[in-house]
């Protein structure tokens, strides 16, 4: 098929582009029966404005870019969806992009964007990533860049999180109020920011409460899995750490902390109370099914589409644009893995 | 920040915009000095040769889109994860959108993907869907489009399916040659072909097995989600209908199931067995842990794109290209669900 451009319709038809770009939108100081002759014609040759030339007009493509670390996460999906449905409502199309961790795939995701010439970048940072530059990139070509979950400091942009260490605190917190004292931490890894804020939201927990800090009780879970939480409860047995309670950095880690302890004869939640991070669905399903903070993806997600609309509408304007970092509230779901001993 | 053109480059340096596009891909009838003036300028301007550009010359956006019917699906989240990471290796960008079951929104989402001049469409067709012109709409601009998992096969382009009709006869043969012969099967909708062909699966194998069909066992979830599979669990009890098996359509309907029925007093699977499908990441954790048809995602997707990248390829060396069904295998995953009574 010959793809028609604007050029053709005008040059076939002996009028200007504008004359016909005029006319394909309807403006008033057309002449209807010119307005008539340019709609028969693209008709009849199944021409459609295409986005590039809209581009050329516009600037916009009506394409967002989502660069996300891991595609096989459940709260990454839900913000995603969020970001979906909602961009689809005002007219746009979203890419998403996986980084798996990795600051190389992350830059070149981000250059992949701009040379698109998306309208907006949502991004969540790889846990690889120390160097910034590539944001910079992306602020100096004007294109709004929101960093979410996983974000930096050091980046100005607009930025939407939830409080992971006050999170954490909450989290601890019930397993004190449900008479556990020896609170194990299964940790996430050494340098994401959301790691070390679910570790401190945990020290501040039992500071608060009198409880002794103890860093035997604190075993790092990298991978945020299963494997890891089993490896870790296995860890605590070995070395024989007494504990009552695990604080848990993803519901994953704690759900293999409670097959390992479960297969080794441990009653949950008597002999040890467990509590996850995030609210995964599976968490509704183990037995006993696992309390858990909520951490609301579409909430993100959202917000991240409003923050983006807001920072257009201004650019649109003219007007200046605030960023701002906004904290999406948590909650605690509880669930049986945490009760009180009998 | 001016964006610049290879036309501005070109009028810069007083040289052709054939010139600066040969010197910016390194072609060889380009004299050195000319290749490094070319270099020099673009990198002092931070002038990327953008995909609008591009496009016009080589008519590829190297994007590409997915439309699904349900984002919240870890099934397609598989396929989509799949699509994405291959993509990505191919220098393709995917872009997501949900139809939302809504023959409205797949045929808008059509438009707006034909609209950005995608160089592929893969779509899995909403339930609402029962009018196919779109697609011949797509085909007729000669993008290549693959179907997968709900197709049609009224549609003339390129599917990839798993045999739903086989799977269901070995799930529910697996039922009968573990003792049970009064098995009942939650299906999906009555229109989609994968829940018309699950439900023949299961007719078959009760036939080949000489178990009379009672369509007192045949209950629609058309939801397929835990609350369909609860009440058609309700319904069998209240109708006093004997039931010691279940096949159950999606394994969310399975587990809404094993709940209700595990608060009336049901030992799973002694009292009744019960086999999902599709095999979500929940599925390995519910207690009994659930037996279901393992539905490859990953594989479906990697297949998809495949496709897609040969029918590409046929079109650039002007080759004719076969379109075909491809048949991705699936496998009974048996867990505790479904187990022989003691």
């Amino acid at each position: 098929m010959k793809i028609f451009t604007l050029k053709d319709v005008a040059s076939h038809l002996k009028l200007s582009i504008t004359t016909v770009s005029k006319a394909l939108k309807n403006y008033p100081d057309v002449s209807p029966k010119t307005k008539k002759r340019v709609l028969d014609y693209v008709e009849s040759i199944n021409f459609k404005p295409n986005t590039h030339a809209a581009f050329l007009r516009t600037r916009e493509t009506k394409l967002l870019g989502i660069v996300i670390p891991n595609l096989s996460h459940y709260f990454f999906n839900n913000v995603i969806k969020a970001i979906i449905d909602d961009a689809q409502k005002h007219g746009y199309m979203v890419v998403i992009l996986n980084s798996r961790e990795s600051y190389e795939k992350e830059v070149s995701h981000v250059h992949s964007l701009l040379h698109q010439n998306v309208d907006g970048i949502f991004l969540s940072i790889a846990q690889d990533t120390n160097s910034f530059e590539h944001f910079n990139e992306i602020i100096e070509t004007k294109t709004p860049l929101i960093l979410f979950d996983k974000i930096s400091k050091l980046v100005s942009c607009s930025k939407v999180v939830i409080d992971d260490r006050k999170a954490a605190f909450k989290a601890t917190e019930h397993l004190i109020q449900n008479g556990r004292t020896k609170i194990a931490h299964f940790r996430g890894a050494l340098k994401p920011q959301i790691a070390i804020d679910r570790f401190l939201g945990y020290r501040d927990a039992l500071e608060h409460y009198g409880i002794p800090f103890d860093k035997n009780r604190v075993l790092i879970c990298d991978q945020g899995d299963e494997v890891s939480g089993r490896q870790a409860a296995k860890t605590l047995m070995k070395n024989k750490v007494e504990v009552d309670g695990i604080f848990a950095v993803t519901d994953l880690t704690a759900i293999g902390a409670m097959g390992y302890l479960e297969q080794h004869h441990y009653k949950i939640p008597d002999d040890i109370a467990i509590i996850g991070f995030s609210n995964w669905q599976i968490s509704g399903f183990t037995k006993p099914a696992l309390s858990t903070v909520n951490q609301p993806g579409d909430l993100i997600g959202k917000k991240v589409l409003q923050l983006f609309l807001q920072e257009k509408e201004a650019q649109k304007r003219n007007q200046p644009f605030e960023y701002e970092t906004h904290v999406i509230p948590t909650e605690l779901v509880i669930r049986a893995s945490s009760g009180a001993p009998k």
